[in-house]
């Protein structure tokens, strides 16, 4: 197979592998191919979490046999065995197939090149780093997970032309159009957790689920220290759509608390820091914990501040509307030194959507 | 000639018109090419005020005969003779031209339509509105000219990603990286005149020249109601690069009107507002009187939101650095009506340039 095929046919695997996007975390997006004499017969994707992995799910479509073809798979097949699910590994070695093309090894200690050597070691031809960089965006909330530890956060801003995300603390500001409204409905269903705070339930009073698109909800993560969050924002009515869980410091009255679990919160008490501030780091780590891998920030300002101050994110998205607000509020009160790059623009209806990464 | 034959040699027209970028106006961008039996046997482009037209420069440049062929021109030919020039029409007759191919009617009263007409009546083909909206949008501080009597105007705002256009008032800031300057620089070169505030005099201390590219020097007006720019500004020590006008209230003092006539400024006083500030329209009728047809606003607060404000504007040129201010001042001081559209949004160097209109 010479590397154009290569390239076409891993491509395939990452559309495949996007099928499963928003259901198979905290596992990757994997999709797999068979191709053989030429000609793709078969093909599988990672469908949802505890479900058959992508070669697996190829395999067992493939309506002729398959031995001597050549399998395509974005992430290094799986060899370990205290999961749920049986190794691929073996499989591919039984069912004879000739070579194995792959975007990324598996950063997960236990597979980590232990797949490829396994699959040489049985005498199986082995390509690895096919757009491997792809594979890598493709699956970075998974990569950043296994790296850090921690879920990968994307803090999304949505404000004007001259960087208002409102006309004031108190005051509902809409800046953005319905393509933006849009983009945001497909994130909550493409991220574990969505995360606001208690100023933006008061002010916004979102729902946080998604609606303008097809997609399952998102975990709902309210940081509120004080536990001042009305009872009665419509967040709280959303508790069948999926977990609502809400950070608050230690002091905070036992009466309140039972109020919203019994309409179906999780709270969860932190001692808070010095400032006042819930300890954002130990946050994210009982989120990590629970394997929320990814979280969408949704603001408000003083949300944005603090996980920028801290330097606990990996990506923020701008939606910026052709408006001008002269006076009201912008997404940080200081400056802050982090290092930052453009990765993308885009118009996004009539928006402009910018993604930056840290350096 | 077919339309993908009539596109291909309007296209090369633009190119060539865009050779007497900011040395042709107040005329506009002309390019010229002489197609014969499906050959291109000339070109030419207007090369600065006062000199040759496009056409008569393909017309004269021709070393074969060009009686039967078809000339290629993206505005009109004239053919008015109350001008420095003789017109192009008798010529492109006497020339035994067959067909003439135009991208946009000149809007000139004096010749809108009558040169097209007087081609036709000589029983010359005539094609009009080929690429119509990119021969607009090439001259289009001609096209405005023509329609408002007003110069062309674009506010340009470097700004943070959150929208904030230095640390204060008081302190320069620099934002955006190398290429955005030499954009900067680039539009000074294609710009009429660069306008500032005499804040941004002083805090910016900006020449104003064209330094970062090859190109000649705008025309710098500095808007300066109570004449308070100092005299040691950088900006007085450019006049012989081109003119320096400031533009300030009548009572201002006569001694430090000497003190910066004598270093080459002219100084052009104006009865104020009640609101203390010039008066914008009247400062932008003695510009257009003075076939300034282009008006590239550097800053800073006072005179962006003026502008917005009094809604005398065509475009906004945003340059968008990778860094969060959080703190800092914002292009305008207050909410604006306008309708805006994003025009188009592409990567500049490190930064992101959005490019508004109004609607």
């Amino acid at each position: 197979m010479n590397t154009r095929q290569n390239i076409k046919y891993i491509k395939r695997c990452f559309n495949l592998a996007l099928k499963g996007r928003g259901w198979v975390s905290p596992n990757p997006m994997v999709g797999a191919v068979i191709v053989k004499n030429g000609k793709a017969i078969s093909e599988g994707w990672h469908k949802k979490y505890g479900q058959a992995h992508a070669e697996v799910m190829a395999l067992q479509k493939a309506k002729q046999d398959v031995s001597g073809s050549t399998l395509y798979v974005n992430l290094e097949p799986c060899c370990h065995t205290n999961k749920n699910t049986p190794p691929c590994v073996p499989l591919i070695i039984s069912k004879k197939i000739k070579c194995v093309v792959i975007s990324n090894e598996d950063p997960n200690p236990q597979i980590s090149g232990k797949g490829v050597k396994q699959l040489r070691d049985a005498g199986i031809e082995v390509i690895t780093g096919i757009c491997s960089e792809e594979g890598y965006e493709l699956n970075r909330f998974f990569f950043n997970y296994m790296k850090s530890g921690l879920p990968y956060v994307t803090l999304k801003i949505a404000q004007s032309m001259d960087g208002k995300i409102g006309l004031s603390n108190q005051e509902q500001t809409w800046l953005t159009g319905e393509e933006s409204r849009k983009f945001v409905h497909q994130m909550r269903a493409q991220y574990d957790a969505v995360m606001i705070g208690s100023n933006t339930v008061k002010v916004d009073n979102s729902k946080l689920t998604v609606r303008e698109v097809k997609g399952r909800n998102p975990i709902k993560i309210i940081m509120d220290g004080k536990l001042s969050v009305p009872e009665n924002s419509k967040i709280f009515r959303t508790a069948h759509t999926g977990s609502i869980i809400i950070f608050c410091d230690k002091t905070n009255d036992s009466k309140k608390i039972k109020l919203l679990e019994n309409r179906g919160v999780e709270i969860i008490q932190l001692k808070s820091k010095r400032t006042g501030l819930l300890n954002l780091p130990e946050v994210l780590k009982i989120l990590a914990k629970r394997k929320i891998i990814s979280l969408f920030v949704e603001g408000g300002q003083t949300i944005f501040s603090q996980f920028l101050e801290e330097n606990q994110f990996n990506e923020i998205t701008i939606l910026q509307a052709p408006v001008m607000l002269g006076e009201g509020i912008s997404a940080f009160t200081k400056a802050y030194k982090n290092k930052l790059y453009v990765k993308r623009i885009e118009p996004l209806g009539r928006d402009v959507k910018i993604i930056l990464q840290k350096l």
